[in-house]
């Protein structure tokens, strides 16, 4: 007897129900099965399936067709589970896993699914699962291999957590090690080898050294990094180490290609080893598109603000590599996505809400 | 039926015999049997047992005694046993795992107590266990908590691998970790965190930069040491690390004490946050000591050079903390120690047993 969800209750308590649903990557199968069963109710929807990816979509002959996409997993869960509805200064907030990545804006999403019988362009919801985890797994990289035509568009929605402002594009993410080689040796006689540990230093004064970019792309400032995230060294505390390994991420402007970034990362580490282990190429905001330009005028008049840059890494990258515009609008502050206090203004929700809705009826 | 040692077999056969019986640390008890029953069948020897360490002593009444003693583990066999008689351009060389450390240095402690029934003074010959291993599992130290009258003496001799030379005293060895804190941020938005891995550039720069004091103890130098050992940062790599630690091996002249090595290792890493682990002092060469002088003149009429200083940390810092002047002096080169290719020129064995056997008969 699986979960029911209500598409017709109010923004909150779908929310609360949709989070309430554990659906740690792997595990989506649950939330998927209620989001199928409650969206196969609707009767102005096509529903398909693939695994535990969802996609539903109207088909009005309409001269455009756009796609609002949403993961439906989330990282694990840390005692941050059942959701609670808190007032915090007066403000009612939802606590808990998948309030901000990306729960509530799926919420959002499957609301605005089945009230809207008559949108203005074609619709192509998505609800897809692995997305917190290695690329290799990703539900939607999986759909735009069985059934590319699911994914078809002019113009595409992401829902992921930017605290209910438009953010355009994202950053590419390159992950590289710096190996640093020397000569092992007993340390009570230091000499007669070469500690790889203080070479590594140098790697560490160069990453400490650098003046990280920030480019504009399409209009949109975007702010480049280059940091080490792990580094290893020795075997035993009376051996000098032979080796060293610096893991660095460097996080770069969409208006590089992958070779480009990889060739800037063996630059700033040049004499040492570098291997690049893991790149994925970033997306431009294509504001300038006009699908894009309609978006966001209908979401700005709602919201005010203005588009910023998206600095992590997320699935519009996916959208750009089909040749379609995508842009990121969710509930949610990404500063809180995957800590244990994950939390969401529950007037975010409803403004990203009326905003979509406001876009979706022009 | 336990493997049986002939004492009175040529130095090649009884280092081979001994070499032999594995006897990895916590694995001595084989070895440990063989040598208290081949020294139990010597008439003028008193055997005395704790676990797996051997005591045989002279009752003979002389104004003084001496101590001379070895380690029966080694560290793990690496496909390098049984032991193989090689000739090296010309020379007579004996490989295996305890060819250098030590085990040919105690097949010339069991040739000479077996043979020299009548030394110019008392004698204790010490075989003992667990000196390869975490000092509190230290067989020697066993003995000092055990039977401190057992060890009693008026100078002591290790057979530690010395190349053959007269080594003094011994450097202290300190380990400490320093602890580098930041702040964990996703590294998408590393600004709004603090990287420990970039802190800890600072620390290794001050390790390229140290300048390491040789230090002049009774007069020999004591070269010492400062090096990190083992590094570790990060725990995924798309987050800022909130933490690293560099271990650091300090390695000090025994004029200095346990509590000035650990003052002078914060000193060089102010500001940090420094937790001295596990610190040993060393030991003064006491060559200015008559019986050390004695044993001094004996040895080097038959060795020639000249007294050096031991760099790494061994026993001799216990019998100095029980108030014995202390040396190293035994067969196989120190740098090949531990390694898989261990092996001792059949000469050095011999050389050190002249050398010993002149100093208890002069």
């Amino acid at each position: 007897m699986g979960v029911r969800l209500e598409l017709s209750d109010d923004l909150v308590t779908l929310t609360r129900a949709v989070c309430d649903v554990p659906s740690v990557s792997g595990d989506e199968g649950a939330l998927a099965d209620a989001v199928a069963a409650a969206l196969g109710g609707v009767g102005h929807l096509e529903v398909l399936r693939d695994g535990d990816a969802v996609v539903a979509r109207t088909q009005l002959g309409r001269a455009t067709r756009v796609v609002v996409a949403g993961h439906l997993d989330t990282v694990p869960i840390t005692g941050n589970l059942p959701t609670r509805l808190l007032d915090q200064d007066g403000e009612a907030v939802l606590w808990g896993r998948g309030t901000v990545d990306m729960k509530a804006g799926v919420a959002v999403l499957l609301s605005l699914a089945a009230r809207l019988d008559a949108p203005s362009s074609d619709v192509t919801w998505v609800f897809y699962d692995h997305e917190e985890v290695a690329a290799d797994l990703s539900g939607l990289q999986r759909l735009v291999e069985h059934h590319p035509d699911w994914l078809a568009g002019d113009f595409a929605v992401l829902g992921e957590p930017t605290a209910g402002g438009l953010e355009g594009g994202c950053n590419g993410t390159l992950r590289a090690l710096v190996r640093l080689h020397g000569v092992a040796a007993h340390s009570a006689r230091p000499w007669t080898g070469l500690n790889a540990v203080h070479l590594a230093g140098e790697v560490l004064r160069r990453l400490e050294a650098y003046e990280p970019a920030t480019v504009s792309v399409d209009g949109l400032d975007f702010r480049e990094s280059l940091h080490a995230v792990l580094i290893s060294g020795g075997t035993a505390t009376n051996v000098i180490p032979d080796e060293c390994v610096v893991t660095v991420n460097y996080r770069f402007a969409p208006s590089r290609s992958v070779a480009d970034a990889s060739q800037h990362v063996r630059e700033v580490f040049a004499g040492h080893d570098v291997e690049v282990v893991d790149a994925a190429g970033g997306a431009r905001p294509g504001l300038d598109h006009p699908a894009a330009r309609r978006f966001a005028d209908a979401v700005l008049a709602v919201t005010g603000g203005a588009p910023s840059a998206k600095l992590g890494w997320t699935d519009v990258a996916r959208f750009a590599e089909l040749g379609i515009p995508a842009v990121n609008f969710g509930p949610g502050d990404p500063l809180l996505a995957h800590t244990a206090d994950e939390r969401c203004p529950v007037r975010q929700i409803e403004q990203v809400h009326a905003a979509l809705r406001a876009w979706l009826t022009a």
